[in-house]
């Protein structure tokens, strides 16, 4: 992958903004704390095994694996399955709200089909989530009877917590959620690992694109492309960029703008500061948000990751008719119209006092994927630290939780 | 569906704003120019039965219908088909975007089964559009051969225009998109009413919803909840709040959400001025999003749709273990405790500085959904005018356009 500001209106990172970088570097490298995920590439070697081993006995079982995770339980791995276009067991997501319909098109979706069920947290008594596993332990036991246990894969803290308790005392496979990590920084755990697997993606691949970029990135330099997009972003802000959208020119990528919006959004909207993230998916929302890019408020400035994608490509056909006027691109590839329609896209926005940061991959493969990982997390976590907030706790979901249980009548709220 | 804007720190409207909304609303309601979606509920009467005829046609020869659109000319349709879950013909969306992903799975969706094409499109020129509209008449052909062009509806300019000329030539079966009906104001005419009643959709009731609806609001009085959001809303954009993130607490809203994003944006994204609209779906997006709406900065306001679905619901299953701790919750609804989610998130937000708009939709039904629909469009009208912007234009939407074209070599761009 390859970052470019200056030639985007967002401009080169001035002298200042690189010496606030270095400073955040240190405390960012300083580790302990949530920094785990630094040392998690590495560290994954060692499971890299163990995990395909349970997505081979996963594929081996199930036409279907049920994925109950929400927040970073779930985005990573559907970010990277619809990617790379994951062709093996069928990723069926639940536990992500409280929909009585997810649950109905879940179920219907099971009828046929041999599953399995991977269930993610690092409690076990997030409600959205211990509500999923009850209805699919039971829709197992059903299916399965007393073999169901063996259909259970519990990605969970290493010794504390209620799932871990349960995987425990039924038996279940398990793997380890790091102490040491958080939620929106875990996708290269058995968080994302596991059900990437299972789903068919090479996590080798994944892993060593990641491990690459940890070694590329690790450098305490200005020229950093770290350094540089995060130096870049946080002077936007000071300038009154309030708002970040990240962009991409494939559906398929619209989860890894979601992850994106987890990670930043979570790292830095505390204390009444941060960049707001939003999300578009183009060339589809230059159709609704495209008007407001290039003529409303000037708060905003884009990140867009462009990608190469090498799955598949067409040519534009011939009609001798010619009636929308389109023989000017007959036998042009889809994906070159594609990037055209990018280049003046991004001229566009910049004529229009939008900063773009562009943010190219070659390739959209399990490398690439695992590069923009780090790339991105390596990013946040400077970018927090140099906003001056902790980029790793979020103090402020309690809030809402804690209302809700009162109103739930939950023993001890009430 | 009920409006609070009181209870929900967003405040009552000050008479001044009132004031700004009663000048905004002679000027809205003068009609004239493209404000022909103030008739559309009430002439789409006559077109009703033929619009569902050729529905009827659809569902009988086909299990499947492509429609091929972009912007204004898929988000209404798509919005209402998920939202009331259809169960006719299976939608398949494309022409929506430029990747050559979403053309291979089209295609294979498309394998074994019969279909049918819709295509929507004022102009028949635009890019994305046009391509797919070349792609799906080649695979008509290859597969009903000369009988394939009675498998093609239009829906365009009556008059004007290549898609107009194409479908004279060819004897496709069409419906109009009256001439003074902007895209993204045309959901009630055939552009959104053609796919949802062949997606099964009882669009009699959409219409006499929106009817309903436009007869209820056209009331010019402070009462009216068209002028109290439109104040309110405009009263918080003056105050700061930048941002209006659209929510909701069922996934299947989501692109009802995203219709609300082109609806907002393009009306009133224009002269450096105009709210940004985000979107999120709860409880999902709390644990993504929920920690910046709670903490990060203070720009945002919220508008939530909270809608009882009658669809389907479900019992929280008991647990004799009860490891999770979720035994409180044993018997009761998921929708009970979803919406108690709801109430304790619009707590949790207002204490955190996030003013709220609330509108209560009491069934999740096709006249509530046509009811919306109107309540929106007439809010955005009346918002767009307080603003001091022409709520029914897109100047900025050219620019892209005409870069992009000049790179792509086209006649006349280069």
């Amino acid at each position: 992958m390859k970052l470019d500001t200056a030639g985007t209106g967002a401009g080169l990172p001035a002298e200042g903004d690189l010496k606030k970088a270095a400073a955040a570097w240190e405390k960012l490298m300083g580790g302990g704390g949530m920094t785990g995920w630094l040392e998690l590439p590495r560290r994954m070697k060692d499971s890299e095994a163990d995990i395909s081993a349970a997505a081979a006995e996963i594929m081996d079982s199930s036409r279907a694996l049920v994925v109950i995770g929400i927040g970073g339980s779930y985005l990573g791995a559907r970010a990277a399955a619809e990617a790379l276009d994951a062709q093996g067991a069928e990723l069926i997501y639940v536990g992500k709200d409280m929909s009585p319909r997810t649950y109905r098109d879940a179920a219907r979706q099971l009828e046929d089909k041999d599953f399995s069920v991977a269930v993610i947290s690092k409690s076990g008594t997030t409600v959205e989530s211990a509500i999923a596993l009850r209805v699919f332990r039971q829709l197992l036991d059903k299916k399965y009877g007393p073999s169901a246990g063996k259909r259970i894969y519990a990605v969970t803290d290493p010794e504390k917590g209620a799932l871990r308790r349960m995987a425990r005392e039924n038996g279940w496979k398990s793997f380890p959620i790091p102490p040491d990590v958080g939620g929106r920084y875990s996708v290269l755990s058995a968080v994302g690992l596991l059900p990437m697997a299972a789903a068919g993606i090479d996590i080798h691949s994944v892993l060593d694109g990641a491990r690459d970029a940890m070694e590329e990135y690790s450098d305490g330099n200005p020229e950093n492309p770290v350094w540089q997009y995060a130096a870049v972003r946080n002077a936007l802000y000071s300038a009154g960029k309030k708002t970040e959208l990240f962009s991409a020119y494939e559906p398929s990528l619209g989860y890894f703008l979601e992850w994106l919006k987890q990670l930043f959004g979570e790292s830095e909207g505390k204390e009444g500061k941060g960049i707001f993230p939003a999300s578009a998916v183009f060339t589809t929302d230059l159709h609704s948000m495209g008007q407001y890019i290039q003529q409303g408020e000037r708060n905003l400035m884009q990140t867009v990751i462009y990608a190469e994608d090498v799955l598949c490509d067409m040519e534009i056909p011939y009609d001798e008719e010619d009636a929308d006027g389109l023989n000017y691109l007959t036998g042009k590839k889809l994906s070159w119209v594609r990037r055209k329609a990018f280049e003046g896209t991004l001229q566009a926005h910049v004529a229009g006092g939008v900063p773009v940061n562009v943010i190219e991959v070659p390739e959209l493969c399990g490398e690439e994927l695992g590069r923009l990982f780090c790339f991105f997390q390596l990013a946040c976590g400077l970018s927090g630290h140099m906003l001056g907030v902790d980029p790793f706790n979020q103090p402020g979901v309690e809030e809402y939780k804690s209302r809700m249980f009162s109103l739930l009548g939950r023993p001890g709220y009430v």
